[in-house]
């Protein structure tokens, strides 16, 4: 039997180790993948801390990766072919219906074993060919992050060019790409975040300017400097929930896929209803979404900022990155492969 | 000069008061109408009260009407002719864009002069054919109301066939319109109200099952009796807000109106985001919501609610039923004409 090498999550509250597994074999419908690359994610962080719902390791995690197909199940319909470098769709399962997902909806990483590791099995639906302008850190920064960005700003919010965005949370893997996607489209971007170095990183980078939230001015200079906005794309939720509410123009959208801050304070819809506001909420994204932002990231060559590519060995140091937030942009660990 | 008689509010805090006034000439793009019927809104009591932004009386109030065409400006397009039997679209000059209303958007009845009057002037493009099916107390029933419903239920959360739908404090005009249209639509319909006898009567005209919303269980009965909500209508807001949300089925969309019982209590984001909800704002209705619910109207043969009419000179006792919420349907005043 030949074997892989996992980083297995043995118990949580601890830091995933890389262990000898057996590499498994594809089901009929499944395709294999050497792994090239995986980027990691919050959710990552909250499996590890045992603070999200139904997990009891040993797990193999990771939501994020691109490799090399390296075995097809004999029923598989797919247009990849052994060889090919291919991304993964992390939503398993969706469903049909495009509006909501399926009760057997589950995201790769756990329950089933995900991307951090050399070699992973998926459904052959959730296999794409890799946009060839990626590096692969680049490709392992963008499934997940970039499908919820997508669907939370197209799908959800409906953002047509010409329309002002605000984005929040600069710096983290859905806003960033949020923040590209949105210009793709054609949109005015502009962005929050409660860190100056992250607010400089864009304004250098992407011309982006913003606001830092931890200002007591910051709606009013948004309002002054950048006038309402049409769409919101919201991670964070908690207290400044309101003032966001408060920037949307007539006929707005803030799509939430997120809530870091905690509770939204207590609303009055007589400040909304007038303005025809939408709140939707969004989360992952249907096969139909991942299509779509694989087709909007190759059209317009969007590179997902990726903060840093850590070695497999340097796997702690990488998830002390996302214990403290001190990240901007996705971490990605290279597998040797 | 001809005159005419109005209904004038002469000082906040008191009722209107029928008054001589001269008979208004239509603009040359406006048409006149003598007017048969017209209803009360929850707006023309608040007006009533000062409790409207912008109000300085003298006003004629209302906002819903029916009559016959007795003068047409020199330059209108429009298809009807004098004599003709029309009602009023009481939302003027929305604007272009369906998602929301111009900033130049006002609702017929302050500060313009409204339908508590013998005769009333509004543009030619607000004035259409009245379905034939309709008593005139039933017209002076629907437009305000109707066009409120329309645009919630289906052009703000887009209701479908076969969806089931709850529709919160069963007996307001918007309410009720809203249970007979989403019926209509092929929807399975629910409804709350804090008052048995109106549950009772929805139960017994409509068939239409309802909670109380002062039971403590009334969300828990709702969940097994009718099991989750794929669309709310919703006009009453406050602590029971977060009981509403709970109840909605994934990709359920909450469509809100207004806010009688205040704010929104705190609101748990990661309670919405996985079940890709929707809280979407309505106000009013574009042309376009106007002509839909008419067509609705005339297709499905719907007759408002009319719970009294009352003779002109009984104006103080339907102002009274407004105040004290006794009223189950409309409150329509018929206009001796």
């Amino acid at each position: 039997m030949t074997t892989m090498q996992a980083a297995r999550l043995e118990a949580v509250k601890s830091i995933p180790t890389w262990t000898s597994l057996p590499v498994p074999a594809p089901g009929p419908n499944d395709v294999r993948i050497k792994v090239k690359a995986a980027a990691l994610n919050r959710r990552d962080f909250w499996i590890t801390q045992g603070q999200y719902p139904g997990v009891e390791p040993p797990h193999t995690l990771g939501s994020d990766g691109v490799g090399t197909v390296d075995s097809i199940g004999t029923e598989a319909v797919t247009s990849v072919s052994v060889g090919d470098r291919v991304i993964v769709n992390p939503g398993l399962f969706w469903g049909n219906n495009d509006a909501f997902q399926d009760a057997h909806f589950e995201i790769l990483g756990v329950p089933r074993d995900g991307t951090l590791a050399e070699h992973i099995v998926v459904p052959s639906e959730n296999v794409a060919a890799c946009p060839k302008h990626l590096t692969d850190s680049e490709a392992a920064a963008l499934p997940l992050a970039g499908v919820t960005a997508y669907r939370a700003l197209v799908t959800r919010a409906n953002l047509q060019p010409g329309e002002r965005v605000l984005i929040t949370g600069l710096g983290g893997g859905v806003s960033s790409l949020g923040v590209l996607f949105a210009r793709a489209l054609g949109a005015e971007v502009w962005g929050t975040s409660g860190q100056g170095h992250k607010l400089e990183f864009f304004r250098e980078t992407y011309d982006i300017h913003g606001f830092n939230y931890h200002s007591d001015t910051w709606t009013k200079d948004a309002k002054s400097k950048a006038g309402g906005f049409d769409v919101i794309l919201d991670g964070t939720g908690g207290a400044g929930f309101n003032g966001l509410l408060k920037l949307l123009n007539p006929g707005g959208r803030i799509a939430f896929y997120g809530g870091t801050q905690g509770t939204w304070p207590e609303i009055l819809p007589q400040h909304l209803f007038y303005r025809q506001l939408s709140i939707v909420a969004s989360t992952m994204g249907s096969p139909r979404d991942f299509e779509g932002m694989l087709n909007l990231v190759t059209t317009h060559t969007i590179r997902p900022i990726v903060w840093k590519t850590f070695e497999a060995s340097d796997l702690g140091q990488a998830f002390d990155a996302l214990a403290t937030h001190s990240q901007l942009g996705k971490v990605v660990i290279n597998i040797p492969n």
